[in-house]
């Protein structure tokens, strides 16, 4: 028997792409913990090159057969993956949570594959304060593509645009789907529009539409019409080509689309941090202070300054 | 010709009840000018009597028909009513606002009617900062029934239930309205269900599913089950059942649960007040501070800290 030797520090084994040190880290990172620190600034300094797609779509969409077919497929280029599912919906939905379990269990053999679920909802409906840290760590631990997946949901759906690099909403041809996007205004946070289930009666109809819609906006020739793509992700077609869109939306953005989209990333993990802080915060302070301004007994400007001051 | 007397301050003229310094009292709220404040003391002072009700639906549901049929019911009864309509979403979407100019031109005679429409979005994609101490001004100036009416797409529905005593969601028969509005978590928000255009094949069993979706949460014997009513608002069909449900929901709350939400009210309107401020203390300071985060210079947390302190 050979004495074991002291044990590897988690940041040498995160820094190694050690799995189990990824998936301790992201655990720290998910509760806060200060040990997440020097982690997460690992994670950042060699960040910057995974390709962050974010994939959104109402319940029922097939989004996640859609991430599914992408893993197949960008496994099959030999690139490493790693999906992030954030559920940040109704308490009543258990079903993503499940299918997220099926999942893992399927890629659970390959190491180039990472799948993790958070179902934590932000304290605005959208994403939580810890969704960020946890995508910084999946971009730092040397995955060529990393996919946040969420139900287009609310805030969530605009959240998601506001933190990848790219943005992949899958409709559906059914119910008149694509003019619902256009109209609820979601469809100017897409990059690439994916029409999944597209073996169903009005596939060509919806695309035709989204083209159309497209037109409408304010653009010029610099503006970049996300490409409308027929997908049945269940058959695994047309996911090269939603490939293919990403990275010609990649190629688009340039060096300095792609800084500032991150700079957009850390702003929102910066301002979801003072958020929740500030919300502590009011915790604290002695409990009336809204009901003081509820009856008028306070400016809601000066309840304000009084958050901001620290009381 | 007589000489005309001193000018009476605005203050008073908004405390008199007259409808030009409401206005003008608003455009200064809108706009977070000084002079607005002792007018939201005043309106804070007197607050607490209206009926503070929001009204929110998917794009196409009929909730602005809904409201002029609310508005017309209500005037019925003797009542003064005031409608803040808020369209934070698409920038390509023009349509509210051109239904408002119409409303307003139809109740301008009355006095007893006060429309004002808002198509401000918030820095999160939910309601302006400026939005709550709008609604203020007009539940402080005498109105029996305040509706806040928003277009249900992302944040704002969330906000508008946060931000109103009693939340009434228009749905329609077409399409699964009531499943996808069950999937999507909305049901939560809705104090009261309009399916509204009920005169369609499908309202029966969208009233139905509805139903039998809200046995599904989790609830005790002192749970409020949200009346779901079939309205045809452009026929006025249903409209003194939505008024008497809303009024039972009021019951229901009672002194102690209003109470509690003109402080969720208020809690929302300081909040926003502090995301708006740390937003503009963040551009004010170094222009790098989120580049800095995003290089992995400097940590999120330090940044949030920095934000907070004021630089």
């Amino acid at each position: 028997m050979t004495a074991p030797g002291p044990p590897v520090p988690l940041l040498d084994r995160f820094r190694a792409g050690d799995p189990r040190a990824l998936a301790r880290a992201i655990t720290l990172a998910e509760s806060g913990m200060e040990g997440a620190r020097p982690l997460l600034r690992a994670a950042r300094e060699r960040a910057g090159r995974a390709v962050v797609l974010g994939v959104t779509g109402s319940p029922g969409s097939g989004k996640s057969t859609l991430t599914d077919g992408l893993i197949a497929h960008l496994r099959g280029e030999g690139r490493r993956v790693a999906v992030l599912a954030v559920d940040p919906s109704s308490p009543y939905s258990g079903g993503a949570i499940l299918g997220d379990r099926i999942r893992m269990l399927r890629w659970h053999a390959d190491e180039g594959v990472f799948v993790r679920s958070l179902a934590s909802r932000g304290a605005l409906g959208g994403l939580s304060p810890r969704t960020l840290p946890v995508l910084a760590l999946l971009e730092g631990a040397g995955f060529d593509w990393v996919i946040l997946e969420t139900v287009g949901v609310g805030q969530s759906e605009v959240d998601v645009a506001a933190v990848c690099d790219h943005t992949l909403l899958v409709l559906t041809p059914a119910g008149g789907d694509g003019v619902q996007a256009f109209k609820a205004g979601i469809m100017e946070i897409a990059d690439v529009l994916a029409v999944n289930k597209a073996d169903l009666p009005g596939a060509d109809r919806t695309v035709r539409e989204l083209r159309a819609a497209q037109g409408l906006g304010a653009h010029d020739a610099h503006t970049w019409f996300a490409p409308v793509l027929k997908t049945v992700a269940s058959q695994g077609e047309g996911l090269a080509e939603v490939v293919e869109a990403v990275l010609a939306h990649r190629a688009h953005l340039g060096e300095e689309g792609l800084g500032e989209r991150r700079e957009r990333r850390a702003e929102f993990e910066v301002r979801t941090l003072v958020q929740d802080r500030v919300l502590r915060r009011a915790r604290e302070l002695s409990g009336d202070l809204y009901a003081r301004v509820a009856r008028g007994e306070l400016d809601a400007d000066a309840a304000a300054d009084e958050l901001l001051s620290g009381g």
